[in-house]
């Protein structure tokens, strides 16, 4: 009996269009599997299975990855405080690795080695992909027909209209990808590098700005690093995020405009909402301002930038990142305690942060007045001698230039 | 004749009561000089001679600084995206230095060798000076009152009362400290973690979310780096940070509060607001993304985080940050152009950015859909190899089990 | 009844003039504690607690602390093939922290809050003990009573000799440190940044270049980064270290003189021999190569140098190196495997490597000529990516100019 | 008129194979072209253009590189004392951007757009020459024949010897590579990971450990980061090298072999003998522990190592290269002096150094015994204040565990 195709669908127009086009290309039947790494909720998921059945798929599974996505990326996202260009909290390129281990899992349940993807030849998912799969299960073939056929959206859209076929709503205009860790949204404007999105193409925070809702405070509540609470309420990490996107949305909060380097050398621009990661990464980086060391906090950020960019070059598979995560997980045993945040329109506001393990507290030095375990001639002595380079320096220089003349 | 003795002069309670007690206490005449680093307009300047003189001083001296603060520091803050804990853009560390520079070189002017600061022994401005006078003026006896006798601001409100001396308009209960790149503002809010100042303490945007302005769209130009206009006027650097100081200031940009590592060990916390700061770091950094490779990014990035620390820890005169400068410097060679902003109250959000220098237009390829100068084969070869360091590291794992059974 | 005073007795000058001088200056009992970091066999043992004895302690204790000497410090140094300035093997540093909790444990257990060393003011030494011993112990007293007085050597010698008191061997010429990691040799030399020390002032090497001995070949053997064997015999770390020792001095491996910055800034300078650790960490450096992916090493580069320099700073209490050696622990799954040495006099050669997990074996391409599991094509195709940034950076140049002209 | 193909040639098996094959393949005239970037002396050059000749070429070119190849990439390893995997002096990597250019230059001066090179699709070298050429003369047609048909050194040693072609000295046994900063030697030894290669194969210090030298002391003088003689004799940079590779080679300084990773991502192992350049980094080094605070050598450090990385994967163009070399340039301003060596065989000992910019000699102080500008009581409020994050860490964690219980 012909194997079955395992296509990673994630209702799209790519991945609806390889649906009927992989079916009739190879003459085999399509299995879609949608992983889903957050943002997909029951009315969703029927739409996908209904479409994907429209569309010609023999069965559809969706698997629920949210929990696997927060233990094995998320969390080092937030324990690093990860950023690509101090901006963008990696709202995609976490997800496909999770994606790709999801679906070879699959394949080999449903006695297949065949898989297919959407993604294009000018992207950073097909090397996520490429690269995941090959390391994870090289026994694979995997098959990339848009990347392959270099396939226009305009194309794909003639061809399901073509043959009556579904069309995912927002059709060819904006592309979107949503997931627990935000939405982007690709378009024509984030094609150069000048225009912002039209508003009504923000999928979370639509009237964030026109309705402004009064002001609001919230706390989240960390154990350990990790996400544990919202307003006093004790919840998975999952939830946590999820009441926090709920909150943070509706305020505009972690709309942005990133401008970064693909992995394949080129500039890419894409509009992104990431509500509960903007506030989670804030709330964490204050949090941990109080409690670690100001070392704790160098060496952190040394890595956790390599880290962000393996996470979004697809390299979450190499070895390094397991003794990143090791650093930072270390580093969290203290990360336990409370933020205190104040929400406007457009505007997150950290008005303090509490914690047992506060350094702050631990000082009992007054800051900017009187002094705690050292006198005013340690505070002198410390700057003499902090100071011996540059004296040094100085002279050095002076010396020089007496025995040249 | 007795030597005067030069005292750094900034308006505030401790250098207002140092006026009359140095002068008593060394019964030397004491010369106000006050360097101006920014936000000092042609009324303050007047009422801080005013009272200078007021209070004793037989001879006051505002240094207009501005120009060199911007060259000496500011620039190269901007050059280097550079924010402390990913958030404060270094308001007051980086004058200190200016400061101290300038005071020497008065010191050398007036023919004394005695200069006076205000600085307490639980602060990092004690070092800064310390460090910064040792370094370039070594011959020079420096007192510092309020270190080594450790007066309480309630003491030195008492100590003028007592005299009908005149006291700085916030008394005692807020320590404000404004300069070109932006204001900090101390009180008892932020002894602890905890609390936030209250609205009313705001200096440059006290009313932003009270009375929301409507929506504002500017754009700033860069020229190698450094800041050359708004909205298409031509602007001096220091003129460009005054006009998005007036901008931003009313939408509540750059308001924050800090928890960082002073320089002497212990944990501190101080409220800021930095509108122009808050702005041209964000657009300066965002038009860098359209125009520096990938790895200048990087490479950027990985010196100007201990280049923040240095001018924290007023260590600016250290060789070490001129050689930071000279990579800093090479890297704007084409950070060239226009940055366009969208000013809504608490949010500053980047339209689009436009360069000659565009990587982007360079580029060609669209992104998210055809590719330009390589094909699908390449990027797949591309895919292939970058995913070997994994292929051989699950292999070796492979092999490594195989020969232990 | 008067509390003892615990010295951290080393039987090196400061140290032996503090047994008496301490004794009468605070007219309390003195217990010498000398704590083992290697390089004491019995008869050394014997002497140190004859001289303390004789020199009027009334107690003296030895403390075995190799094998945590190892687990606690050295075993990360190994981890991380740390050395200063690319050379020096940190054969010193590494002690003091280990030295100072053994001495407070000592001091607990003999129930007194007295702790005395004879740290100077000019060197690393008393940064290091006071760091560890106020970090671990805040409750006890500590007398550094040459720091304080500023004793030179040549005053503690006569203050011994006219008291008619043993003298160590050495006299006031050279100061020796020994330990498992190494020894330190400080003399008149050492003082500027000129000579070198004469060759009969070497310790373990001393007729290395004079009596060459004929070339041999050994083996060192890891397993998970720890040396575990040297010539396929089963040894404890410790064990390692000293066979290493007594193969490698007699080669003059490890010497040198290292020239380096002081924890208070100054420069300083001191000759060493370290046998051992020259080859440890030479060996476990090359078998990394072999079953490290490029991104471990980088990774563990950038974080093993600052470790190097807490370790020196007697910072090894901060928590930033848990979070370090967390992330060293989890690189060395796979350093597993066998260095092959060839020893000839001045020349330490690693000859080749060996391990189960050989990334070399699992990528079976052979390098120089043909291709494993890529094609001419993808190599084609990945060369053409990487070239892109460089491709775009040349025509961005190239449209700017024309758009000027 | 047919244009010619420029053959960039080493003389070496690949590249000789090529000039008869491309003609013959293509049908139209090759014409060599030989990069000197040392090593080659009148003798070589003879052969190099008659073998060149005899294979075919109607025309061939050497071009002196050798002072570009410094001032272009050798300066700035040696002023970062950059190596791979702290061993390998970047011998081969470094040359290979110098050749692209110089036969770019070349083709446009010859008027052709074709260039062929002899490397395969398994190396390093491939990926630098098309990085190189694809980045500065995008117009070049790039002919790689070896990579693309996966031609076996032992085919192109039948080729050659079937059509009675003169084959290079070293056959199809060792690949050697020749330049100023070293010689690089691959076999069949270098193949794996165990084991070494013969003694006779050793191109420059054969005799080295068989036939002792007696000790030699020499000095080598450096200006501003630059070597600028040998002996206090002045010499150009190129001269200096040279003239230290005549003195360091028959005492074996420099050999070693390289595990490293090749841009491709594979693991490749090659031997090396770098008496030069092992002389000249270990000097260099040493000096700048003299003159540079401690500061700029850590952030020299943070930034040689991936300029290494990116000399090693072509990536020399990209501008990022240039931003690193400003600041290796500024960090040399005071790098000048005097490093004093002793050579024996298979042992470079740095006796000592001297610069007029001592900071040894600026800090007057005694190391080990007295203090210059600082008292002991301002070294124990440094010991103090370096202490206190451990203390408050200490402390925050006893307030956490007594506010559980």
């Amino acid at each position: 009996m012909t194997q079955p195709i395992v296509l990673a669908y994630s209702g799209g127009l790519d991945t609806s269009f390889l649906v009927p086009w992989v079916a009739e290309h190879y003459q085999r039947p399509v299995i879609t599997v949608t992983v889903d790494t957050g943002g997909i909720d029951a009315a969703a998921a029927r739409t996908l299975e209904e479409r994907a059945r429209a569309l010609g798929a023999i069965a559809h599974h969706q698997v629920d990855a949210r929990a696997d996505y927060f233990e094995q990326v998320l969390r080092f996202l937030i324990m690093g405080n990860v950023r690509r260009g101090q901006l963008y909290p990696l709202c995609v390129g976490a997800e496909r690795v999770m994606q790709a281990q999801t679906i070879a899992h699959m394949a080999r349940k449903l006695g297949t080695q065949s898989i297919a993807h959407g993604c294009t030849a000018a992207g950073n998912d097909q090397v996520r992909f490429e690269v995941a799969l090959r390391t994870l299960a090289p026994e694979l073939e995997i098959i990339a027909p848009v990347r392959d056929h270099a396939f226009k959206r305009q194309q794909e859209l003639e061809y399901l209209q073509a043959r009556k076929l579904p069309v995912p709503p927002f059709g060819a205009a904006y592309s979107i990808n949503r997931g627990l860790w935000g939405v982007t949204i690709g378009g024509k404007e984030t094609l150069t590098s000048e225009g912002g999105i039209p508003e009504e193409q923000w999928v979370l925070s639509r009237h964030a700005f026109a309705n402004p809702r009064a002001p609001e405070r919230h706390t989240v509540e960390f154990a350990e690093g990790r996400p544990v609470g919202v307003d006093g309420r004790s919840l998975s990490p999952v939830e946590t995020i999820e009441a926090l996107e709920t909150i943070a949305a509706p305020f505009g909060i972690g709309r942005g405009i990133h401008l970064g380097d693909t992995i394949i050398g080129t500039k890419g621009r894409v509009a992104f909402e990431a509500p509960a990661a903007e506030t989670l990464l804030t709330a964490h980086r204050e949090l941990e301002k109080l409690v670690l060391t100001a070392r704790q906090q160098r060496i952190k950020e040394s890595v956790a930038q390599p880290y962000g960019d393996l996470v979004h070059e697809g390299q979450l598979l190499d070895p390094v990142c397991r003794d990143i995560e090791a650093l930072l997980v270390s580093s969290q045993a203290r990360v336990t305690g409370t933020v205190h945040l104040l929400f406007r329109p457009g505007s997150l506001f950290v008005e303090g942060v509490a914690s047992p393990y506060s350094l702050m507290a631990a000082s009992k030095g007054v800051y900017g007045e009187s002094v705690g375990e050292w006198s005013a001639a340690d505070a002198l002595g410390f700057s003499k001698l902090v100071a011996l380079p540059g004296v040094f320096h100085t002279r050095a220089g002076e010396l020089a230039r007496r025995a040249r003349s």
